[in-house]
């Protein structure tokens, strides 16, 4: 018999009973690695996806490429994205990739509708072709391309496993994780770069570590803060119109970073200062054990994890309502049916 | 802390590491009530959905309701349908309310675009509005108006817990399912009609009655046969183009009753002779914990129900396979980076 070690943490009732129950773990580290809360299997090994995204991006900027190729804060933003292939952001990558001499068509992260709604549908309706740079991880593929004409690597192959750019980016996110290069398995992503499987502790305390750089060499502790920085000032580069990372960082003062992955992974940085005056960084790992097909489950998570943490004023939550962490159920005539909760508590 | 037996259920891979885990549990009952293999929690509590279907037409039927409106056998399978909205569903639709003497503007379903895909981009391309017939569940409020009809009941609130139609319905359920009444539990489902939830053993029990429903009264018997016979004779009214429910009773020469509903939920009823000659009958309920919003749970952990049960054959089995009960995971290049598959053994 097949065992998991997730519990349940969010249920969706329907009347007086309830009716979907979604399941997941989370971990929650300090600085120095210390499990600070837990929910489930703070162990579970699984993939980041795209909560690795300020990792695969760290071994770029501590070299300076960003520098070499005269990015701005805005596209540092952007290589650290899921973006919802706005117009804004088509724009933003094209002009990444103009700096570092390539072209959309060097992309190998394939094509997929943009996830904003409205330009998905004015691009079928208008019979635009989709193309690499609307797809949610082109930022992050410009940035490989960067540091592969940073290196002066090939650009052709720069995906795989063995290319100096993933070698480099592994090395660096094993060394934020704390653990040798040999414990990290991988896989290929929806996008086709290297993907890594790491247990949910280690993501935690990684981000925390990307939170409050001090202990780590100073190169990587500048590196660090300048993307925090960037994620943090271009929030709607990172994510866009309506998504939960955008909106949690652009009511988070600069002191919350969030990073969603696919399949209901969730990494959060929380800044000093983010639980009040002198309070230490936090990081934050979660993953909805089904991968959240329903959208909704992930950011209630993080924003129950949040209040209790008391991270969040009133304001804040209520900024953020609509995402939770309880929603009402409504039917096809918007009557209300019942009700979403969360049902977990931060364990020391 | 919120409890829940449920089991991992289906599991999802990328290379060589598990990323997502979907819970459930499942029963599957003889036509005695026995409790012959269960997985997980066969005594959990929660709505069937459109699961209920059958079941919501059967009062109707057992009544005479559908020979005095001449209704056709293809008409009875709409009524126990989650149809994808295709024109030839809304024409069915149409002219069961045409003999009925109600129009599609009495149904009190709501709208949502038709889960067929084509047929939904058609509409919208050819600004076509959304019409209740559209709606999946269009059969069943047809059912249940030309049920108040039959009953001289007003059609005005059909969907009231205290209609008569409504009242009829639930005692009907109940007695399938060998329960009292007071213990089905009430809410109000997608489409606004009242919905139950019982034990999963008691509705894989009543599926095995609707399929052999020899011990019944024989006025109720002759309503089972009549239902099963028109889901199995039509199983494109039941769900349409490319849907599980239909693919499974397309293969499964008369002998497989299946009916999926929201949230995961699965209701298969194996006819006598469906596990070889003098077989009897089998009712089997699945609820896929987290509601199964990936669409390919719940078809691959019924296939690998049925293949452990033995009541597929390599060429059924074949037939289904694009359903499961494995499948490769790709990616937005189609390279192949992953697998599905269940993790289950039916305990007897």
């Amino acid at each position: 018999m097949y065992f998991s070690k997730h519990v349940p943490l969010f249920v969706l009732s329907r009347g007086d009973t309830d009716e979907s129950v979604h399941f997941g773990s989370l971990a929650v580290s300090d600085v120095q690695g210390h499990l600070i809360y837990a929910v489930g299997d703070p162990d579970l090994v699984t993939f980041l996806r795209s909560t690795a995204k300020p990792f695969q991006a760290l071994p770029f900027i501590e070299s300076g490429g960003h520098k070499h190729f005269n990015l701005t804060e805005q596209e540092i933003a952007l290589l650290c994205a899921s973006h919802s292939g706005t117009d804004e952001h088509v724009t933003v990558a094209a002009a990444i990739q103009r700096k570092i001499g390539v072209t959309e068509a060097d992309l190998l992260c394939g094509v997929h509708p943009p996830y904003h709604q409205e330009t998905a549908e004015r691009l079928k309706a208008t019979g635009q072709p989709l193309t690499p740079n609307r797809h949610n991880c082109s930022g992050k593929h410009s940035g490989m391309l960067a540091f592969a004409r940073w290196l002066q690597a090939p650009t052709a192959a720069y995906v795989d496993f063995e290319h100096p750019v993933q070698q480099a980016i592994l090395r660096t996110f094993a060394e934020m994780c704390s653990l040798p290069v040999e414990k990290v398995a991988l896989g290929i992503d929806g996008c086709s770069a290297p993907n890594f499987a790491v247990p949910l502790r280690n993501v935690a305390w990684a981000y925390a570590r990307l939170c409050d750089p001090g202990n780590l060499p100073e190169v990587r502790a500048t590196a660090c803060r300048t993307i925090t920085h960037a994620m943090t000032t271009y929030p709607d580069m990172v994510g866009g119109p309506g998504r939960f990372d955008t909106a949690l960082m652009q009511v988070g003062n600069g002191l919350i970073v969030s990073k969603a992955g696919a399949e209901g992974y969730q990494g959060i940085g929380l800044l000093p200062g983010a639980l009040g005056t002198d309070s230490p960084a936090l990081g934050i790992a979660i993953k909805i054990s089904d991968g959240d097909l329903r959208k909704s489950v992930r950011p209630a998570v993080v924003l129950e994890t949040l209040r209790q943490l008391g991270a969040l004023s009133e304001d804040q939550q209520q900024a953020l309502a609509t995402f939770g962490p309880r929603f009402p159920i409504y039917n096809w005539r918007k009557l209300t049916v019942g009700e979403a909760r969360p049902v977990f508590t931060l364990q020391s």
